[in-house]
């Protein structure tokens, strides 16, 4: 899926937001855990069996609701390759589903190692005449720190098949502003960070007028987002930190442009836990996570009308 | 092991230089792969057997003469979890063979995740009542974009059980200074990470004087090198591009305090693929990397003498 197709799905769904796929074993419902445990012991392999389960059925619940899904490899590979094994079923899962998936990684390595992870994610790795394809997705996360070599391994990628980079430009943490917002002349660490975004962006702008390449921005600073949309109106702002970390519906107004536009929030926790927040055994998360992702569909609605 | 230790058994083996672990299938000779895929198929299966058997025998070869190892994990993430399954196999199997050993994963992520992956690294993974860990190291290297919460999470590991970060200070591919070179005030982007990273060093010190948090470095600026070691004479320099990218034995001395302390100098390309200079069929790929060591170790021994 290209930037443009994941506009005119948010359009078609009238809904900017996606959900995060960050499990931990305290946002699992303890029968879930018990059954995946039960088969295959207190293991990694258990645990990551009881993500898969847990995973998908809220995938499943979502699908005709929620456009896109983004899969936080670090809570995968906190369980190993049993971790990882499931994360890759997962993508394959979310993509057959309809999902714009998106492999929330935050990479940023040296040029050859950069290239390799653009196979691997978006393309396929070569192994004697064979090919494999380890990961399905549309898009990554980048952190953008080593400049320009080291993204430019995904571009190809971005220009023919339409995979997208998000570009890790101002972040929701207490502490981004620490070097983030270091004053550099006339500009400052991130909005840099944006002009490179935009300088890579030559030949990458699609029907929708954004970018294939899109910046990670935060929800928890409606003036930033505000200001960053004005100065950088083709690039796609992907917008982290929604409820459990902070931001409102009507701060990440700010990220969308007059058609409501050009941005889509993420939302992990709020979703995946909402069963706790409603105090309940958790055998009804699914329904629970659906509810959530309702309202914060409604909750953004009040302030953005996707036209 | 602690930064300390590291310096302790860099001085002991008068040898201050990492052998890094970044396999891909040209590097691996045809025999390897062969016998590999004659067993398990062209299959990610086969293609991370081929990475074991070579890594492991690369490791078995210079565990007399090089202290350190460093695995580099997309070059296992690209197969998937057969893969990460290998790469675990290694940090445990290098571990065991007396290796310092550093994941170079480069990550940088919010603080929940951060701790998570810190976790995963460093610590145990809660599986219900058992514990499970995923990864066996000494080190991880670590992009500071998003400033000191997001780094926070690993300090308590580094106080209590002398682990080590590397936080990407100045990188040796070139367009590192697009971003680390940033005049920001009185400083530069990179000199603001190192001084987030002494900041960070407040009771991290060790008897050596360096702090359990590193920086890397480039090989390939003799220059900074220098200026950095004066100016930041508590942080342990990762000099990265040494060899394969052109950075020179001559150069590196820079990064190495009056004792030829403080700084260990990382090699991949140039000693996995020796035997591909060395035009050889590759059966004698091991002995070609403990030449290649062997060499890396006189030539920085002509300018660095570790006391």
């Amino acid at each position: 899926m290209s930037m443009d197709a994941l506009q005119e799905k948010i359009r078609k769904m009238k809904n900017p937001s996606m959900v995060g796929l960050d499990p931990s074993p305290e946002l699992i419902p303890d029968c879930v855990l018990q059954k995946a445990f039960s088969e295959l012991g207190e293991t990694p392999q258990g645990l990551a069996k009881a993500y898969l389960h847990y995973c998908r059925a809220i995938l499943e619940a979502l699908k005709e609701l929620v456009p896109a899904a983004k899969i936080q490899t670090a809570c995968f590979e906190a369980l190993g390759s049993y971790g990882v094994a499931v994360m890759q079923e997962l993508c394959a899962a979310a993509r057959e589903m309809g999902y714009y998936v998106l492999l929330d990684s935050m990479r940023g390595d040296a040029p050859h190692i950069a290239a390799l992870y653009a196979q691997a994610v978006f393309g396929q790795v070569e192994i004697g005449e064979k090919r494999y394809r380890p990961y399905v997705c549309d898009a990554v996360t980048l952190n953008g720190y080593l400049g320009s070599d080291a993204v430019k391994p995904f571009l190809p990628y971005c220009k023919e098949e339409g995979k997208n980079i998000f570009l890790l430009v101002k972040t929701s943490n207490r502490s981004g502003r620490e070097v983030q917002d270091l004053i550099a002349g006339d500009r400052v660490v991130h909005t840099a960070m944006a002009d490179l975004a935009m300088r890579w962006s030559t030949d990458l702008i699609g029907r929708s007028g954004y970018s294939e390449i899109g910046a990670v921005m935060p929800a928890t600073d409606s003036r930033a987002l505000s200001t960053m949309r004005k100065k950088y109106d083709r690039l796609f702002f992907l917008v982290a930190g929604f409820g459990a970390q902070g931001g409102t519906p009507k701060g990440v107004s700010n990220a969308f442009d007059e058609f409501g536009h050009g941005a889509i929030v993420t939302a992990s926790r709020s979703i995946l836990g909402a069963w706790k927040k409603a105090e309940t055994d958790g055998a009804d998360f699914a329904e629970r996570a659906l509810e959530a992702a309702v309202k914060m569909k409604k909750d953004i609605g009040k302030y953005v009308t996707v036209i």
